[in-house]
């Protein structure tokens, strides 16, 4: 390799401060970045793919992405069905986590591009929204709201953290963020994960540790069930109408995972009905959540548009992120993050 | 001593089941308890005391108190000046942190008879108010609120715990489990103190320690003044308006010491005008908070019914707290949690 012979990308709107930091990672990089050709964030971390309007715009990001070796991000949704065989491409960098699905549909894992992920870049946000709900649950947040609009002073008894029975679905880095957080608070906490293999509960933080296949057997003892696996062919309506129904009376739902892994339909009645104490919802099964959804008016639930996430810090983290996969890519050495092709996350 | 010789009297509300466990702690307790003369709790942990409507129920109490050398509790309010003259009594527990305003009020603390407070049984239930609150305001729940309310879909960027600066007023029971709580999430974390003497930040959990004298050389940094301290007469009034306009605009003020501390107009006028990004109060100048206070309505304000510190577990561990003070009281060794009736903690 020559001097700045490896093209890198930018395809997803980025501060010049950290596509600057990106190419002054090594002289061998050639950073391609067209500022008019990316949408304005419409906040912090915005990581909103390009669109293209005009054949002039199409035949400038055809003719980027046909140069580039290395991606940041996935470009024009509009082409992202050319990723699979543009001729120089090798590797693609995420910005976010959960892209297996995205990379199967557009045909990425039949093809021989690298596609890294920002696991792990996002975890510390979700376990402080994981951990924010469940405080306002104990603690009665919802029911203040409603005193506090009403101008009503009545005191009442909480409850606390300490020994509330959680279920972790996915004990990747956020779940292993939120345990770490939620021992500190005494919490009891059990985890699920595809295999187990021989890693220890203590290792990730957890009380105890079950294979996915074990699920079924501690929904009755949950006060809380949170959602933060992959979804994949196996999570796809993991938390089933069954599953909801044999949750313990009162528990607390809260998914961070993609709305897909509950049967949204099933969670709503359980809402309505009291047997789900409340939920906190980041994501839905469809995106944005329609004007008409129930979720909307229950004064049992939080929604949050799929933001929990998403975090002033985001960008630099994932900057970082890229470049120290740079340096390894530059030397040869195995990347961070690389997507299991077959496991999809 | 014989047995039973030394009468125990309780004097608010307490459930059956830990009354006798407070009876069975040792022989030579007389545990005097008389329900018909007790209110009955609102709600779990409601240490309502009692009222006296009739000439009998007041005979009766009179009589009881005469004869008790221990309270549980400081019995009817009615009757609270009389205590401190009381022939036989010689030692009170508390079932709250914050009595010695209250005991110097009653004339106790000019008297010869011990108060022990139960400090230390409220700090993780408060701990727990001011971290959900700290993590409502960094991941925008207030904002998230008005969209739900709004069926509006909007994704944004929140913000985290790490490198707030958070200023704990009072580093006691509760300042400490704070900021224990906060290190697990990279806060950087001040504590001011009465007196610091030789205790080291690490001690503490802080990364530095200041004493109150220091107070006004950290208030342009915090991102969070938090208010755990005792009232006394150091910290009546302790945060003037020249300190809240000291403070660095866009700080939020977490008020679970007692509305005393502050100055509420000025806090109102700040957070009317932005400088002060929202406030969590569990304390107020006048409780209940009057119908009229411009505080309910403020969208940038959570307001709680000085419950915060009130969990379902918290009868058990004052009798806990109780039962270890009876055993130190029959065997003559010092008793936990002294009320100093000087510094009136």
């Amino acid at each position: 390799m020559t001097l700045g012979s490896v093209p890198v990308l930018i395809t997803s709107p980025l501060e010049d401060r950290l596509v600057q930091e990106i190419a002054d990672t090594d002289p061998r990089l050639n950073v391609l970045h067209e500022p008019d050709l990316l949408p304005a964030p419409a906040y912090h971390a915005d990581h909103a793919l390009p669109v293209v309007d005009t054949p002039e715009q199409l035949a400038r990001w055809q003719a980027l992405l046909a140069e580039a070796e290395v991606l940041f991000d996935f470009g024009p949704l509009a082409l992202a069905e050319s990723l699979a065989t543009l001729p120089n491409l090798r590797w693609i960098q995420a910005t976010s986590a959960g892209v297996g699905q995205f990379a199967r549909r557009i045909g990425l894992t039949r093809s021989q591009v690298i596609v890294t992920t920002a696991s792990g870049v996002h975890a510390r946000p979700l376990a402080e929204f994981i951990l924010m709900s469940m405080l306002m649950f104990v603690k009665g947040a919802f029911h203040l709201a409603a005193e506090q609009r009403a101008h009503h002073w009545q005191r009442y008894a909480g409850e606390e953290i300490a020994g509330k029975v959680v279920g972790i679905i996915g004990v990747g880095r956020i779940g292993q963020e939120i345990a770490r957080t939620l021992r500190g608070l005494d919490a009891r906490i059990v985890g699920a994960v595809r295999d187990p293999g021989d890693r220890r509960p203590e290792d990730l933080y957890l009380d105890r540790l079950l294979s996915m296949d074990q699920l079924d057997t501690m929904l009755a003892d949950l006060d809380f069930l949170v959602l933060c696996c992959p979804h994949t062919s196996q999570t796809d309506g993991l938390i089933s109408a069954a599953r909801i129904a044999a949750l313990k009376p009162g528990a607390v739902l809260i998914n961070v995972a993609r709305g897909a892994v509950v049967d949204e339909p099933a969670m709503i009645v359980a809402l309505q009905s009291g047997h789900l104490r409340g939920a906190a919802l980041d994501v839905f099964a469809h995106e944005p959540l329609p004007q008409d959804s129930p979720l909307w008016d229950m004064p049992n639930v939080l929604i949050s548009p799929h933001s929990a996430s998403t975090a002033a810090s985001e960008n630099q983290k994932i900057v970082d992120l890229f470049r120290d996969n740079l340096r390894r890519y530059l030397d040869g050495h195995p990347l961070r993050n690389v997507l299991d092709k077959d496991l999809l996350y």
